[in-house]
């Protein structure tokens, strides 16, 4: 592939993107349906294709190039092209996230202004190895009128393929949609094509590594909803309940520590830490997780029966990603913020405490897009905060923060309907007054 | 002025945005009129700081270096101050935009979300030499809660640092205001280092030219609110009322030209044409508009008393902002609407007609902020949309579009009350399920 076939592509989606953003609701569900379908009928086909992704995977195992966890999810059988299935038929049931009147303001006589929710153009993704990815953005984007340019993995590249076709050629069942809106590539090198077509789309989202959403972030002047890293924080304060604190920091923790939102750093009020510590300590060790404290740490457990290593300073900055944790002792609910904002990558905090007001302070004093008072940080997610469909996780703080539904996928626009108004009117000795009041009604 | 003086001023400027985010919308509001009380108080003070800026300019006026309307903005007498005081005085007086709770909704029992309305944090911005720019941006990040890093124009530097002397001083007789909220920095060198510190300031504002705001979306990962240029259209229908299109079309080029959301190209249906353009051009003409025509327009202004130039492709994409205008004959509505989409900056369009299935589609078709219906582009404004203040107007379609009103300066964080609440609960085969029910309820 050569960067002309790249921008081909880009322009090919530019040009759908204006149709599609006027393709009526109706027709947009009715593709998801046949795209569902098509998936649901040709369920033989794609697992067929996705066993030689699959077998290709588990020659790198073999040869240690690759892990049984990433094999795991490039697998695609019959569970999982039903629950492909669901979530396509889920998302064309979805609430219209487009043509709302978000406002509507009178100006004047015959004179009025209407905000309205319409899509955002071209969107371009670059998403991890599993094929049910790829399925749920092209779903996502045709939902909310977007144009989408796909880039996967290059270990479900067959999938890929056969799952990109399929969605390509259901859609086109119906009249309404336009042809391009979805593109798929696949070169490495197509990537950083995309990087520079700015003026031919309006929004990247790419998942992965926080090193690759870094790397995107540093190469492009296209604007980027995506989160770097996850390096949250628990902070058990004096008064909190310490039996319910740990069951909370255990959850944070070890439910699923793959995540961004799992904890990497647990923060301990000095006044609970010899109390809290050792049976937290314990039951963490159970659970096969690696603890790292620092000094004060170290030493109310040098007794207990786990081994602590010692955090440095890199430890309260690093995302681990893992069963691993760091803890710290703090001396007051200031230093415990304190840390937070200088450590914290602004993603999720908590803190577990029965003091109303000191839960106020923290969360409001804490810069993250999440923070919760008496709660696992692993509830920050677009499933559980009812958002409907995840698009992803924001760690910025412009356009879209923190988990993000449907309408991160959205922008609006301003429609100005007049009689043949002049600002001349507006302005000078004689200038007329403007309403500006708000009114109900619908573009 | 070093680096290391600038960062300073920014990394002061973040500290202070974490608290600034806390005080209470009567202490922000109580130093806004702490400040204009210090403006109104120390209007000799500033009329006479502004004459060595006045002075200096006149001399490179009289070099030929600089314009007279350059030097009339930058002039500051009575009756400007008095307009500065009462602009402050009345963002003072504007519905707080930070604490409103968004949106709220139950998860679980004793567990609930909320998404808050909160200051952006640390707002970057470069701005051209009108003194009361500094103040109008000062006062707007203030009201919303942001830390603000000001740059204005060279020209403007004596008035500047006296204004941002009384505003940093004013601000500081309200205990809760923290210090260090208002930088000003000076040197032309201090933006680059600005630009590069994406860790600590979260958005940047430039105002100016399109080639100073390029350079700065070119030059920075730091997200950019701002305008590149506005190359606005006027499309006159067959179905158009022309004596109603005249108007318009006139106001749209002639009430100020200079100005972002005047039109540039005028399209003209061919049905039309021969009726419209000939008076058209003449109302041009004796406004002083130079007109620059494609063929089919020179044609049919042949025989006219005006000259017509040749407009070349470059015309097509070109903000004037001047009293220059270029002109096409369109073949059909879609021969517009793709005019527009090719050449347009995606600022404002206008559509003139009786026919509203016609305008309907113009607006849905044309991708831009802002589509008007029978009436000039020159309503795009946030004072005339009733945004309150604007705080300037983007081109992009991320976060905001269109004129920006202190809204813009916000974003949301999402609290979520818990009682203990573990994920591990809403997982796996006896997975709780979550209610999701949104409530009227203020965090």
């Amino acid at each position: 592939m050569t960067d002309t076939d790249t921008e081909t592509k880009v322009e090919a989606a530019e040009s759908a993107a204006l149709e599609l953003a006027n393709v009526e609701a109706a027709d947009r569900s009715a593709a998801l349906e046949a795209i569902a379908d098509a998936i649901d009928d040709h369920r033989e086909d794609v697992i067929a294709v996705n066993d030689e992704d699959v077998e290709a995977a588990e020659e790198l195992l073999e040869a240690g190039e690759y892990t049984q966890a990433l094999v795991d999810r490039l697998k695609v059988d019959d569970a999982k092209v039903d629950s492909i299935v669901e979530m396509v038929e889920s998302v064309a049931a979805m609430d219209d996230p487009l043509g709302e009147t978000l406002e509507a303001r009178h100006l004047d006589d015959d004179l009025d202004l209407y905000k309205v929710a319409v899509p955002i153009g071209v969107i371009g993704t670059v998403f991890e190895s599993r094929p049910d990815a790829l399925v749920q953005i092209a779903a996502l984007a045709l939902k909310s009128g977007n144009a989408v340019i796909l880039k996967g993995g290059s270990e479900a590249s067959e999938s890929n393929r056969e799952l990109f076709e399929l969605i390509r050629e259901a859609a086109q069942e119906i009249d309404a949609i336009p042809e391009g809106w979805v593109q798929l590539i696949e070169a490495r090198e197509a990537v950083d094509t995309v990087l520079e077509m700015d003026e031919h789309i309006d929004l990247l989202m790419p998942r992965g590594s926080s090193a690759f959403v870094s790397y995107v972030q540093d190469n492009t002047q296209i604007p980027v909803l995506g989160h770097t890293e996850g390096v949250c924080h628990v902070f058990v304060d004096s008064e909190a309940d310490l039996a319910e604190a740990e069951d909370v920091a255990f959850d944070a923790k070890v439910q699923y520590p793959a995540v961004c939102n799992a904890v990497e750093t647990l923060l301990v009020h000095e006044a609970v830490a010899e109390d809290f510590l050792p049976e937290m300590a314990d039951r963490y060790a159970a659970a096969g997780v690696e603890l790292r404290g620092d000094e004060r740490t170290r030493e109310i457990l040098v007794d207990a029966d786990v081994d602590v290593n010692e955090a440095t300073d890199e430890d309260w900055r690093t995302e681990y990603g893992d069963l691993i944790l760091s803890i710290k002792v703090v001396d007051s609910l200031v230093d415990a913020i304190d840390h937070v904002n200088e450590n914290g990558s602004k993603h999720t905090e908590s803190i577990l405490t029965e003091d109303d007001a000191k839960a106020r302070t923290f969360m409001t004093g804490v810069d993250a897009a999440s923070v919760f008072h008496n709660a696992s940080t692993r509830f920050a997610d677009g499933y559980r905060y009812g958002l409907g469909a995840e698009v992803g996780i924001s760690t910025g703080k412009i356009h879209a923060r923190g988990p993000v539904g449907l309408d991160g996928l959205t922008t609006y626009k301003y429609y100005l309907e007049g009689d043949g108004h002049l600002v001349a009117s507006y302005a000078g000795e004689d200038a007329l007054p403007f309403s500006h009041e708000g009114f109900d009604g619908e573009w």
